[in-house]
């Protein structure tokens, strides 16, 4: 019940990196930033930060899944909850994901494929309920986000050797050293200041401190 | 040294509430709410849900001081931290003040008192790094706040009575049925369905809920 818990606590989280992807491509293309995408690993931050789950306060887990469902209502980011949350998706992570993307960055050299690829893994797991750990799972997400055959096989030649896994390690490490205790993190480098921004609610912040503003509209799919 | 973060922690957590109430003011002359306030015992609210504290990962409670001094500079709300936070008032803490303030609403039958004696008391311990825990301080805030000399009498013997103790136990004991795992805590009633929101960071989804707009403009100093 409590490896349950922690479980079902997982899923919480990898909703709100979901939405906080989800928001910070539809700002992208609105502020005047240069965005990019550094793909590390959850464990590594909790472990290396000391960080405990908090689901094991049960108001606070139940208030999360409030919390949730509201800010996902609200930005209109589409949103299915896993048949079985518990099952192997969750039990293996979110680690061959983030090895596989830092592959396509590594290759491309870029942040496009990259994006698009997370988009397509996103949506996978919180919206179509399928798979994020196998080979075969990896390459239908790059398909779909327009990778050529060719590309793809590099892809999974590179993306468990041990350079990226190398690569992927010490971009976990950099996210620590920038002082994070969770993920997702955004460290917004203005006028040679590096401000860091954790967690999927703190957009008018982010914005604030790069000179742009929210727009309260855009994310209301009433209006 | 657990002791003394646990003590800063309170500090943060302090002014992450005095944030929320001078936020939630602004809001309450531009939304069409009936905003009511209740007075609650943060210490009863943890120990009822049996929380912790964040603070004992070093990493989120850096991380937790930097958040607040940005939101308090972006929000325009005057702070000045005290100088001594580990001393008198906060291992004092903010239980009477609380009775204080509950008082003030069973005396007055509503609310406006009460929020006008709240920003005096908040704005001593945040703004002044002035004592609010004894009677003195307490009556000094009543001044301010505009109330006569024997309703503060009245107010004094009042507020350490049987009574209000198990009134301010009561509504400690309410936050906690709406779910509470930490202050500050608001309540949307909306055609007969209460929406609960935790923390100084919602106010997009709270406007939302109510159908009204936040405002990015109005609390931006630089505009």
């Amino acid at each position: 019940d409590h490896r349950r818990t922690l479980l079902k606590e997982k899923v919480f989280t990898g909703i709100f990196v979901y939405l906080w992807f989800q928001i910070i491509c539809r700002y992208k293309n609105v502020w005047n930033i240069d965005l990019k995408f550094r793909p590390a690993f959850l464990g590594g931050v909790m472990k290396g930060s000391g960080n405990k789950s908090p689901a094991m306060v049960q108001k606070k887990f139940l208030y999360m899944g409030k919390d949730l469902s509201r800010l996902t209502d609200y930005f209109d980011v589409p949103l299915q909850h896993p048949a079985d949350p518990i099952g192997v998706i969750f039990k293996k992570g979110s680690l061959s994901a983030m090895r596989f993307l830092t592959a396509v960055q590594e290759r491309e050299g870029g942040n496009t494929k990259a994006e698009q690829v997370s988009r397509e893994l996103f949506l996978r797991i919180w919206n179509e309920d399928k798979d994020i750990t196998e080979p075969g799972s990896l390459s239908e997400a790059a398909v779909k986000a327009g990778l050529s055959e060719s590309e793809i096989k590099e892809l999974l030649e590179l993306y468990t050797s041990p350079k990226m896994k190398d690569k992927l390690r010490s971009t976990t490490q950099d996210a620590l050293d920038y002082g994070a205790f969770g993920l997702p993190l955004l460290v917004c480098h203005v006028n040679s200041k590096a401000e860091v921004f954790f967690g999927s609610d703190r957009f008018e912040l982010m914005a604030h401190c790069i000179g742009e503003q929210t727009n309260t509209d855009h994310n209301d799919k009433n209006k």
